[in-house]
């Protein structure tokens, strides 16, 4: 750990609530045939700057060519993290519908004709989209979210108290998530910077690789976490472990891990981009395998710009807590799921998995003295 | 022109209809302030290799990602065109949901519990999507094609007579198109190659730049075109080109000009994208400029894979061809538009606005001996 790592705390929420301006809502639909939901991040009336990296062999993604730095538009209104694999991305019509109704989006004039009259004006709302794979994990294969999940969440978000964090574990595109195996879920931390910058991450961890140390039973996301965040987790007991492994619950199956990183710093489009691809390295710290054949791993930033552009070092910086708060972010998803039950199967959370990890009795034997180190 | 080219022919129907499996349907809404449709191309059950190139600044797009050769997808199901920007890519969730109740699609299954119950299969198609901006030139903003208008376009596919050519002109994707200030639309083109392989375009044609050449007032993508394909076009009139270039209909407007080229031959994912790469050419050449910042120029390529893979040579042939045959469909395109009013705008059609080109009597003033060459 560098002198500025251990300098570096979390922001008031350990959230993505921490950048100003970001907002984040939920919309979870469980029982009943569903288990899965969307999650909008609302980046404000003007928007925020953006990038996106996707480095999945199975992504299903919407409007995120235009993030390349080389196009026009420079800024996003919303960005969509959905269940529901490709079916999912219609959660982001709306969310496009919303936003368009508040006037929030790109305002587009037409020229005139030769008479003088133009066709009316436009407002087209920038909502880069990604979807996990989740669909029939509640039951029924026709259950996926649609718009109508897209503009609940937006209202969710809308409706966010920005001082308390966002909520996580199997919320909004975490609803349905499994990881490795084990349950998967939303996750989210932040960090404040030396010099004020704030770098946050929220991450649906939803993986085919899996979470925890084959080794130790650690969650790997944990590794990197601030001083004092994760000092509760404990190797957990080795026949916990071994009973893991050996339900083979970290076979490989359909998943897709998506995050966002959002900043309050000034960055270019092309810097933004860059964030992104750096947060990749986040998601392969804490979870291994990852960006399969058949993980569709997305990872967008957003820079708000209210404080200023970093020099050259202080980037380095954020690029790092980029990748780090991604990390810390899916070890919190897996913290914050719970075991779950449906017609389709069950998954063990890690917590109910690793009893000792998280300093609760062992349901079911004990560990040894060895073990319990 | 070389010996090669000069034996081209096109296949039975000069269109996208001519790569066998290959069927295209479209739906247009016209008249009570909608000028928009939706173009969907369905690719077989079991869909055929696809590749993509954005180039344009201002791409609307959906499933583009998975498109990446490195990724897992190698066969998509059918591509969406549509009119409507951004908005209009919810098209796709209706082919989605009509492919889905067809059966069509990547079959996911998921793997069981320890229990051995497993979440229910599920079929997901695989569907790109490409928006252009034609949002209020029918009268009302509000006006853009949804789910329904993707549905209807995939059941005019399924209804398609193979045997007839794609309709062109001011239909599906193409219903709201504008190009350099005169009416765009949507036009098509094939060529038999050699070696018995088929090569065919599509293209909407709705570009900011112009597809008539400022100092001739012919059509730049007809240059391109086979023995005798365009032999009824003449250099029009002087005074009908001063008066298209005094009316300034050349002046930048938002527009995309969207295009799928199609082949029978055996691709791989990796040269179904350089093929849609060096299709951008053949926009480069119709249209002047293209992929402007304004612009969200989108080449898909698909391969059906009904004839051998082509060896080094014959694949230069497929490249140039690719190119070739999305000019002339853009020439195609400005040819079979016509002019139009609506509550928000009128366009002339390049037809109206050069009569003298297609061989009919102007309206305005008789051309001179001299330009009448």
């Amino acid at each position: 750990m560098t002198a500025d790592a251990r300098d570096q705390r979390p922001g008031p929420t350990n959230s993505l609530a921490d950048v100003a301006g970001v907002r984040v809502g939920h919309h979870t639909a469980v029982g009943d045939g569903w288990l899965s939901g969307t999650t909008v991040v609302l980046l404000g009336e003007d928007g925020a700057v953006a990038g996106v990296d996707v480095r999945g062999g199975g992504p299903a993604t919407r409007e995120t060519d235009l993030l390349d730095p080389t196009a026009a538009v420079e800024r996003v209104h919303a960005l969509v993290l959905t269940g529901g694999s490709a079916f999912g991305l219609a959660a982001a019509d709306g969310v496009m519908a919303r936003l368009e109704a508040r006037g929030v989006g790109v305002q587009v004039v037409q020229p005139a004709g030769p008479d003088g009259v133009a066709p009316p004006p436009v407002t087209v709302p920038i909502v880069p989209t990604a979807a996990l794979f989740d669909v029939g994990r509640g039951g029924v294969a026709a259950n996926r979210p649609d718009a109508s999940f897209g503009a609940a969440a937006h209202d969710a978000a809308v409706a966010a108290d920005p001082a308390q964090p966002v909520a996580s574990g199997n919320v909004g595109a975490g609803a349905g998530a499994v990881a490795g195996g084990l349950r998967g879920g939303l996750g989210t931390a932040s960090v404040r910077l030396a010099d004020g910058t704030t770098v946050a991450a929220l991450v649906a961890c939803n993986a085919a690789g899996s979470t925890v140390d084959p080794a130790t039973g650690e969650l790997a996301g944990a590794r990197v976490g601030l001083p004092g965040e994760f000092d509760h987790l404990r190797p957990p007991a080795r026949v916990e472990l071994d009973a893991h492994l050996a339900a083979a619950e970290g076979d490989a199956s359909l998943n897709t891990a998506l995050a966002v990183i959002a900043t309050d710093a000034t960055l270019s489009k092309a810097h933004a981009a860059k964030l992104a691809g750096v947060g990749q390295d986040g998601l392969a710290r804490a979870i291994r395998p990852a960006h399969s054949m058949t993980d569709g791993d997305t990872v967008f930033a957003v820079a708000t710009g209210a404080r200023p552009a970093p020099d050259f070092v202080r980037f380095q910086a954020v690029l790092a807590a980029g990748a780090d708060t991604i990390s810390r972010a899916t070890a919190h998803a897996m913290l914050a799921a719970t075991s779950t039950s449906t017609p389709a199967r069950s998954w063990h959370s890690y917590r109910d998995r690793f009893p000792t990890a998280v300093g609760r009795t062992p349901p079911t034997a004990a560990p040894t003295q060895e073990d319990a180190t």
